[in-house]
């Protein structure tokens, strides 16, 4: 950890963006308003599977206030009307066949939304109505109604033949991720092998702030879109390759964005406002409900098979997987959520041998992408419960359990990989005592409420795959500071926290740095706002730009000086040398001569893609969330208070400490959310419950009573002053420590989310012999 | 002259706005409307110099739809509420005085234009009139009505003292520059000595588009302005002076721009709207009538006396001089203008001594400003007239008089200053040729109608005093080329030729360059787009940032092929390797992995500022204007027909020969007009010709019916490819060269513009003395 004194990092200084979010004054993609501007709606699939025989749009096509109506004849003329991460399957609008409920069969562009609705409703089409699949083990069989007769077109090769060399091992699978490594042989050296099930259940990002983008295709050779989208430049990409026009022509520019969690990662509104746009010379607004939402992205429900043998004093040996994810009816990310499943499931172990297989199989059911914690989640659900029950079953406390096995500093998780930079039984051992989880046995009963703690190490490789990262830092001859890169606001904080690596390193004022817009006309380039990535990857970028910036200006002001560099340094825009201080204004002025001058700071981050490790490349950092819960169940009702629970995680150094808070308590709810209450329900094909009112979230006293967060600073980060990424890992540990606590409690486990009334009960009655 | 075979330098391709203009399709800053707008209007003077005694505007802000209104009370509030390019001299509404009609006392900001116009009428202004001077020499004598009293607040030091050390030698005069080379005492070694007085006229610049800016100051710390301006980085810098604003908070953006002709340098419209959207807190239009730009900024009027000694053989001595420059009622750009003027009153030629006062006199008047040719116009005017009146008086061709006295290449006009890249002989030469002048004693006479031919060589130190310019290209994984410069599209084709370098040096089609659109956020700094500097200042650092880009990928692709990068050439986004090509996509995105990258060149141009030549620093280049002209005068009407005009300039390298071709023409047929027609007319303090109608410009049946331009390509410019700059040089000899060939015509000589029939008839009245 650099030991310099700081004036703006670690400091409890006020987010940068605080003042226009309170007053209502920040821009979100929502607020646009451009001249002409229509409103797109689009008409979606009744059906959970059908053919299309026929689209009837003339009657909409002719409404007043009708600008543009977009079907599959349309898109028929667009160069490659299809979309997605990895497999291009998913249609603008649906050409042959729809495929889940919801799937967008037409779109309108009018005067207004009412107009565009009316217009939807006199669409006439014609369905033939196909075998729906939403079961993931169903749609995998190899009788199982087919979602695609010929596989997609646009199929990356390396994603469609996988690891496997095998597209398409079962039917409906849309991406396989399989990887070894050590002796198959260590299970037959184990004293023990336990195989458990676990079930995932399927939640939606919900994020406040709609599925949105403006887009003004009015003039043939400029694309100008406004989007709540994390990843600027793999959209202008993606609109590139769908419409056939060079990347610059097209200019993807992203506000303020109200909460994404993963879901806003590729296109989503994008294509079919373009589209519209395009067809009516005006600018679109294509805003989804919070309806909508439900339909367009989820997280992946999952079935993970986990095969464990142990040494009897409870040493890990190896583990084999299987996991099988719901991707849903279009790939959209599935194929990197596989990976990351496939790659996550032994969690933060030592073991002699892993085998992993992940399978990405296409259901009848709204598609799902990347999601807060990306496969690792699901993963950290299965790991941590199965380890508890193994410990339980070995006799063994789980946290001896765990502690005994946990990967050390430094340590690879698999050959090739980067090394464990955080000390994992320091913050476990943290949780414990923060928990008071040694103490356990004191816990108090009360009648029908039985009390018990669990704890559960979460872990992921952060920071993203291969993902560059570029930045720019200007500083203008007065002194204001201009910082470009693509790093979204998403509500994270990393706008606060990047500007004030650049501000340290500059001896500037927070306040005297600008984080400009992101645009990708003049942003430099970045993979995108995911990952946990900003200040480890794009961190990085920024901090190299800041300081060749300073560096540019410390040689400048050297040889106006004409002394050593290293003599000097920089603060408050001015040259300090010993005890004197000369302003920098007048010295760039008198040798640039004319108004002024800029000085450039570039700096990029590239992953090391040795292509060692089983993934391409080695992880830029491992975000690790440990947690843990005290709960109280009744056991006459089955109802689950999470009285306490405590997360914590590693930022290696916490450039906003409140920021790194913020992140770990919301990742942390939103685990508490999951574990039990959201779960999105189909009924066949159905969704019933994609409503705000139905689908439920924690209310204000949901919360636990004692719900707490430390942030440990440890000093390991690769991100700059030893910053790691935050955001993701409180999410991972919450279901499986308040499942192990409910086990501690009662004796119950329970291997499917949510944890709900209905299971406890239903493990009660199993563990009392009533079944 | 680089002798690779280009594959787009020199090429008669489209220009790159062509198609956009030719459709409609291009944005000029009239074109934007952003929602919620408010349209300004201004209330101005009706005296020419007067006392303001007081303003009730209380009508005006109680009537419905006017949301703001400015006047001295607002502008009490704002910082520093004056500007000017050196001095700040200019109010954004008048506060004690008006100093001509026109000047701005109030400001409203309305739902429309209508309705503020009719809040204009409804302000009452209380005047105590004052004594208006409107005579540069009246002006400047001890006893004359003072426009300021007290010296204006924010002189720069620098100018305020002038090369004289006096600040104001005379009375209302702003700025005055001097300066002296060689022994005084060379006008005692002369032959003759002769000394004219020579009397310029005022145009207006006329540009088509008006003086324009949207401006929104909505939110508090952010300044969005779009403007027709030249110099959007030292507006941005003028506007965080006036308003207290830091710099990275204001974006300043320029569309492309109708026309300028240096009036749109500096801050014109931008204070007053930023003021009144502040009030508002709603963006605001501010766009002038074409009436009201004649108001706005002007050339100066000039009045010079040239003493010039020469020897018997017509070698020239020595010259002094002393310049009169009408500045109006604000500084404006006068300072520089001055120094101009006074540095290149000499000519293109070689004397033992220079001596040189020009002075900027202040009047109650419109304030003038840079105009195309920035001094020059008016000095060649004064130089190239009399050296044909010098050559008459001593028997020698006017041809020989110059082709003996021109410097040569590669000698400095004056010590420290660089040497002179065009072959000035080379050029006269041609005019002659061109002409037929060595013929013109064959010219026939018609009746009344006597013909005669004249020759001018006009000269300027080009590219700007001081000018730093940066820029940056960007290229995209897929080979999508974006340039980033500040150079503003004024109708010089300056996008054309820059991108047609930038493409050229990554040896892509032009097409895949994209021109980005100049916005101060974003671009790199810049000086601004004025004194022919586009390719020969900016042309320097995008050539630089080009083939800093292309280095970058030539080392990328060697390491990646295991070659020296010397070996390798880029062509069509592929690295060539002899007969190999490799495609450069797959190996970047395999290399640097993730969904793409750019390489980012920058480059910069800096002046050399020695600090050894009169002004600062050497000139980046010497633009030359030679022309000739072939008239008939109408001996009883005074009419002169100008039959034959040729004009040719030295581009140096021609990086678009249309262009180069279309701005020597144009210059020059701003020059017929300004010798002809042009003439800004006041009686009193009261312009009477400032509109459409009654001021007179050149229709098409004035054109010469002999009207060519010949573009040489010498080789010894600055810019890529050995370009020099274009578009002032054409406008500089064309007014002395009427007046010499009307000399030759008839024997008048004509020392005042324009070269009007009621001059001509009284030139030969006095001629047969009548007079």
């Amino acid at each position: 950890m650099t030991e310099l004194p700081l004036r703006t990092i670690g400091r409890p200084d006020r987010r940068i963006d605080a003042g226009e979010k309170v007053s209502g004054r920040a821009v979100y993609t929502t607020d646009i308003d451009l001249p002409g501007m229509l409103h797109a709606k689009v008409l979606r699939s009744p059906h959970g599977h059908a053919r299309i025989r026929s689209i009837d749009a003339s009657a909409a096509r002719a409404m007043p206030g009708v600008h543009a109506v977009l079907t599959r004849d349309e898109t028929a003329a667009i160069p490659m009307p299809v979309y997605g991460y990895f497999i291009k399957d998913q249609p603008i609008v649906a050409t042959d066949k729809v495929r889940y409920e919801g799937d967008i069969v037409a779109a309108v562009a009018a005067e207004d939304e009412g107009t565009a609705n009316r217009a939807l409703a006199a669409i006439r089409v014609e369905y033939e109505p196909l075998p729906a699949v939403t079961d993931i083990e169903r749609a995998s069989d190899p009788d199982a109604p087919e979602l695609f007769e010929k596989p997609p077109i646009g199929i990356v090769p390396k994603y469609g033949q996988g690891a496997s060399g095998e597209l398409r091992p079962r039917r409906n699978v849309c991406y396989r991720f399989s990887y070894e490594t050590g002796p198959a042989d260590a299970f037959a050296e184990c004293d023990h092998v336990f195989e458990d099930v676990f079930h995932f259940s399927r939640m939606h990002h919900l994020h406040l702030e709609p599925f949105v983008c403006i887009a003004d295709w009015s003039r043939e050779d400029r694309i100008e879109l406004w989007s709540s989208c994390q990843n600027p430049f793999p959209v202008r990409k993606e609109i590139a390759r769908i419409f056939g026009i060079a990347e610059n022509r097209i200019a993807v520019r992203v506000p303020y964005i109200g909460g994404g969690f993963g879901s806003k990662n590729g296109c989503k509104t994008e294509p079919v406002a373009l589209a519209l746009s395009r067809l009516a010379g005006r600018p679109v607004r294509f805003c989804l409900t919070l309806e909508e939402g439900f339909l367009t992205n989820t997280q992946h429900a999952a079935i993970l098979k986990v095969k464990t043998g142990v040494m009897a004093d409870g040493t890990l040996v190896a583990r084999e997987s299987e996991i099988l994810l719901d991707s849903g009816a279009y790939s959209d990310g599935s194929p990197l959520v596989a990976e990351k499943a496939g790659y996550r499931i032994p969690g933060p172990y030592r073991y002699r041998h892993i085998k992993t297989d992940c399978y990405c199989v296409m259901t009848n059911t709204a598609p799902a992408g990347p999601f807060r914690g990306f496969g690792g989640t699901q993963t950290s659900w299965a790991c941590e419960s199965q380890i508890d029950m193994i410990a339980h079953r070995l006799g063994i406390d789980p946290y001896e359990m765990r502690r005994k096995n946990l990967i050390d500093l430094g340590e690879p998780f698999v050959p090739g990989e980067s090394g464990m930079d955080s000390d994992l039984r320091e913050g476990l051992d943290l949780v414990v005592r923060e928990l008071g989880y040694r103490r356990r046995d004191e816990l108090q009963s009360d009648g029908p409420v039985k009390r018990g703690m669990g704890l559960a190490i979460g872990f992921k490789d952060g920071g993203g795959v291969n993902k560059p990262a570029l930045a720019r830092v200007k500083v203008s001859t007065g002194g204001d500071i201009f910082l470009q890169c693509g790093t979204a606001e998403i509500g994270q904080g990393a706008h606060t926290a990047l500007s004030a690596v650049v501000a340290e390193r500059l001896g500037a004022d927070r306040s005297r740095v600008r984080y400009m817009p992101v645009d990708t006309d003049h942003t430099p380039f970045d993979q995108g706002t995911n990952a946990s990535s900003a200040i480890s990857v794009m961190g990085q970028a920024v901090d190299r730009a800041a300081l060749s910036a300073r560096r540019q200006i410390l040689d400048f002001a050297a040889e106006k000086l004409g002394c050593p560099a290293d003599e000097l340094d920089l603060a408050d825009w001015e040259i300090r040398r010993g005890n004197e201080a000369h302003a920098l204004a007048p010295m760039i002025m008198g040798h640039f001569g004319g108004t002024g001058w800029e000085f450039v700071g570039e700096g990029f981050h590239k992953a090391k893609n040795s292509h060692a490790a089983p993934l391409e490349a080695p992880c830029v950092f491992w975000e690790i969330g440990w947690g843990g819960a005290q709960v109280a169940v009744d056991t006459e009702t089955g109802q689950v208070t999470v009285e306490k629970l405590f997360v914590t995680g590693d930022a290696g150094r916490a450039i906003h400490p409140l920021v790194c808070r913020g992140q770990d308590e919301g990742a942390a709810l939103m685990g508490l959310s999951q574990a039990l209450f959201e779960r999105m329900i189909y009924d066949g094909s159905r969704l019933v419950n994609g409503d705000a009112l139905t689908y439920r979230v924690p209310l204000a006293d949901d919360l636990p009573a004692d719900f707490r967060s430390v942030t440990q600073e440890q000093g390991h980060g690769p991100g700059p002053f030893g910053a790691k990424g935050m955001g993701e890992g409180g999410m991972l540990p919450v279901a499986s420590a308040i499942a192990n606590a409910i086990h501690d409690a009662v004796g119950v486990r329970i291997t499917e989310l949510p944890l709900s009334p209905e299971r406890v009960l239903a493990g009660l009655a199993a563990k009392n012999g009533d079944r």
